[in-house]
């Protein structure tokens, strides 16, 4: 057998349950409420507002117990719950892989859009149930929720992949996406601050 | 942006569909019968009358568009219609990642199981829709169908893990699964025309 510089887990079998969002057995939870969100949405007033008032909970990410290691493929299930700021969609931080890979989003439960952005080309693809978002190597990426009831989607990704967020701060995702009367709009991106 | 060796596909949206065990746009296709599976079943003789008799297609392999290329996360979804073997279930020829890299398998349809062998240590995962079976580096898999419906799952892998067939042929992968009272039992590998 080969030599591992991780020694890699036992084969598994972990309980996917879309309705409930969850994998069982879980790893490691994050939460991000709207105080961990600072730099992301356009009306820095709004946001501070919002994190200093109820600081609700923005989106939760629950993971399997496969770890990120080199040669792994982890799995974890991001929960975004339903909001705006200034007309702006709840979103997640973002994030660009420092080691170019390649990554699936599964729509599981609710509606919502994935921004992607390579530094010059930028994408928005409509995501439900059902629909696999296919984020290549070099495409940093968003997720937003469009709807008023939670949006879930399951992801997986190579472990060695890592997750860069100052590359999103610093060059934007081409886009917002802000509410309109048809459902969602999408904008020029612009900093924060900048309404 | 970085500089890849193979240029990254574009962001694509793939509607997955369980049911149908269709993704569209589609990718490669691959259609296993009988005649293609010489030196899996331990009953060479019972194998050789099925291959060259009705030689029925044993399981399908349908692709999303993301090619199996370095960086990239290919997904594909197999189907392994039910049937034995001198009582030995219907089953992938299973591999190898020569490169070796994590993989996962989420049961969409039917039931079945997956077998994990890493040369020294075996294992065997009974799957279901909704089990994501684990998959780590290092260990080779196959996929058998316990039941008598079709058995589908979705896999997703890294695209440069690659398939070797071989190392299956040679090292065997633990166990052989075949029909019992209860649904199925679990018995010591043995190499093919032993029985």
């Amino acid at each position: 057998m080969p030599e591992f510089a991780t020694q890699p887990v036992a084969p598994m079998a972990i309980t996917f349950d879309p309705a409930a969002a969850t994998l069982t057995p879980s790893g490691p939870t994050l939460t991000r409420r709207m105080s961990d969100l600072e730099g992301l949405f356009a009306d820095t007033e709004a946001w501070r507002e919002a994190a200093e008032g109820e600081n609700p909970i923005v989106y939760e990410v629950v993971s399997s117990p496969v770890p990120e290691a080199d040669r792994e493929l982890p799995q974890s299930i991001t929960t975004i719950h339903p909001g705006q700021v200034s007309g702006e969609f709840w979103m997640t931080k973002g994030h660009q892989h420092p080691n170019h890979q390649g990554e699936i989003y599964l729509g599981i439960e609710g509606v919502g859009g994935l921004l992607l952005f390579d530094g010059e080309q930028r994408r928005y693809l409509d995501m439900a149930p059902g629909v696999i978002g296919y984020i290549p190597p070099g495409w940093a990426h968003r997720s937003i929720n469009t709807s008023d009831q939670p949006y879930s989607f399951l992801a997986v990704y190579p472990g060695s992949a890592g997750h860069d967020y100052g590359w999103v701060l610093e060059h934007g995702m081409g886009h917002r996406v802000i509410s309109a009367d048809d459902g969602h709009a999408l904008i020029d991106f612009s900093p924060t601050g900048a309404r």
